[in-house]
């Protein structure tokens, strides 16, 4: 039977401030990119979030991003790759001790909004932060987009890693994201996503625009948890696939 | 042969921000509190003070303080234990990850300003900060002000803990240290405070000012990294154990 | 005929994150406070909240609080009354700056949270943000709870005062608010609140739980933003005092 | 007789972080740029810094940066326009309204760190920055350095603006700054900086490394803070201009 992990950024809020719904989704993901406080979440979320999680069988990675809290770490900020090795390993750690803390183990980590984009396309990027797992935990696993430079640095560096694709982003033949700025690059319909992501897990490979297959590997789809209908979206993909017979169950990091 | 710890605080500035003189200090102390990024210090310099702390042979420990870079920690913030411990734990494991990263291995925990300051009188916040160390490893060690509520919170959840008093405070009979608006209770000289450190550690106990023992443990001898004449005190203290027979050394932490 | 304001916070995002329906309230409220940067808000949602409550004829306030994002200023800070005079005229600056970029005028001040809630009590704070105040611009107005040591401050200092009433809390024959601890301290029914607004502002005095008249000044009334059904009471507020021929306008600062 | 403005950062500490003598720079320079909190400097500091200029006779400026208070306003932010404008104007309002608690009165406005060196060469940048003190008080000068899209941006929006050289950075035949990397680029002998300044002032115009006069205008001669031997090279520009006659004096900005 054909299985695939299903994620989520998880823990964005920052002190009164909420970002999602974190309880609808951590019913219905498999496993929540947990924010390490630089760009979203604080202590107080990490450790609430991370003990949900462990009630409700999610698994958990770090999900470190920029420090930039004002930008929600979408702001490309021009840090050298000796800093980012330095301020990712500092947020897997904070992760690693919050996740102890909340009787739960961290199994992986995956990068946030502008770090994550840059290093899907700047080896040196990729690189550093795939180093910063392994300097930290070399047992840690690698959530890396699928097809991009990120996928190849875990390989490099020697870690775990796991591919995902993205629930509601277009892809081009050559397995490239679709620029947000091309119509249907953002799809908005629950059912239409749910369908293509089955294709995408029942092919083991991305489908792109025009319909060809990218040899891209499929281990793990990622839904947002911060659009209007998130939540509809989530479910939406998770009762499709199990309705085609797919398991959902966290990667199995080895 | 007698044996003694000498801790300091390192790692406490921020981006271009420098305090104190931390390359001097690595070269007298034997063990070196670094900030964790709250009240001071940034992944950057925490991976910097590390590997000099590695090459230099001294032991490092983990320096949560209250979450107040403008306080430098200073201030008392109305934190409940829930808070602290979950602050505290967080601030403990970036400096975990940032000393793997660094090549060096963290020995211990010991709080900071404002935070300690409470510690030492408030058996709730003692215990919360020693929670929070033990949940997320509890071979870290508990370097404790001697006779505080520290150290018996350090005790009461197992930890290794091992008291500290401070080279330039003068204490009371009760083993306390005297209020600082009281005449002399802030040693300005390096000689006599370098007398008065040797003093105590050949009493293996705390000496007040009126020359009356009190019965605290004396594992290690904390001096200031950040006062003007920080660094002339610091080997002082140094020099007179080690003219004396005392070697310096990081404590046995077991 | 009577005329009341009708005032709530405003602008207490921050980036990525929202608090409350900032666009549904302007359409209520004849004042808006609007955060400074400390607690909430930034330079950005300063700049649109502004130029949205200008289109819509909202008059402004700043609603300074203490430097604690993380706490939405909500934490009792022990920030001592010189500093509390300097971050408050601080923030005061910015509002003026970024009213004047997006073509409004501020009209007053209003502290926030913790900062006046401790202003309500202490006078020594009281006064600090009255002269805070006085000190930046003499002419801006000050929205002081009514009863309470800010109201006597802003008037001890020569500003003018306007004084407030909360829409949702209960108050003591003494005038002062029901402790929340107390049932019945917060009340959650639209009608009923509007009710006994009207009857507040119709006897030009506070009446209290047990139908008392305190006879304190109902110069504004203050909604809240950020609870669930916040649209819904300011909406029943607003409507049931136009009804019983009540104006609503913002306060005349003179 | 020729007078000339001197210009320094002052008020760049954080906190309990000092940068630089702002002392002793009070006491040689004719204007200081005060930082607004956003890359360095806080409430208290600015109040205390503007009282200081006040006591010593030295004239005032904002010295708004990028809010990022770990790189120091060093790193090159990707903030658009926009966000230029709104940021720069809600430091300037903190300026006037500290400046004003201090009892003195803000003269100026000149751009920190990264912000000043993007802006030197991206004229829409340089057009936000202006834009931003016209809207805040049209009145207030824009200190521009000499020859640069700043100087443009300040004259196109109506501002009063004064050219400012650097004292210790040398200059091509363009008037344009020698790049750091070029031996030279940077000097460090006082003695040779303070000639250098004086045969500027006297020439009225930059003169490069190759002994060209570029004709740029020089109003006022930028000292910095916070290099080691900053004091001395500040004082001895001001005794070299002192002994030839030229008085130093705030620029006059009508």
């Amino acid at each position: 039977m054909r299985s695939v992990d299903l994620n989520c950024d998880c823990g964005e809020g920052f002190g009164a401030y909420a970002m999602g719904d974190d309880a609808a989704m951590l019913d219905i993901v498999t496993s929540a990119n947990v924010a390490c406080g630089f760009h979203g979440g604080d202590p107080e979320i990490m450790a609430a979030t991370f003990a949900a999680a462990k009630a409700k069988g999610v698994a958990i990675g770090a999900h470190p991003g920029f420090p930039d809290l004002w930008g929600f770490g979408r702001r490309k900020l021009p840090f050298t790759t000796g800093e980012i090795e330095r301020l990712v390993a500092y947020q897997i750690g904070a992760a690693l001790a919050l996740a102890a803390y909340a009787g739960h183990r961290l199994s992986y980590v995956k990068a946030h909004g502008a770090l994550s984009n840059i290093a899907m396309v700047d080896e040196s990027v990729a690189l550093a932060i795939a180093r910063a797992v392994k300097s930290v935990d070399p047992r840690l696993g690698f959530l890396a987009v699928s097809g991009t430079k990120l996928e190849a640095a875990g390989a490099a560096e020697g870690l775990a890693v796991a591919r995902e694709i993205y629930a509601d982003r277009a892809y081009t033949d050559d397995g490239l994201l679709l620029d947000r700025s091309f119509p249907g690059a953002v799809l908005h319909d629950p059912a239409e996503v749910a369908e293509r992501v089955l294709a995408m897990v029942e092919a083991g490979a991305v489908i792109s625009v025009s319909g060809k297959r990218a040899p891209l590997g499929v281990d793990s789809i990622c839904v947002h948890g911060d659009s209007p209908n998130a939540v509809a979206m989530a479910k939406a993909v998770r009762l499709r696939l199990e309705a085609a017979g797919v398991a959902l169950a966290p990667f199995a990091w080895g």
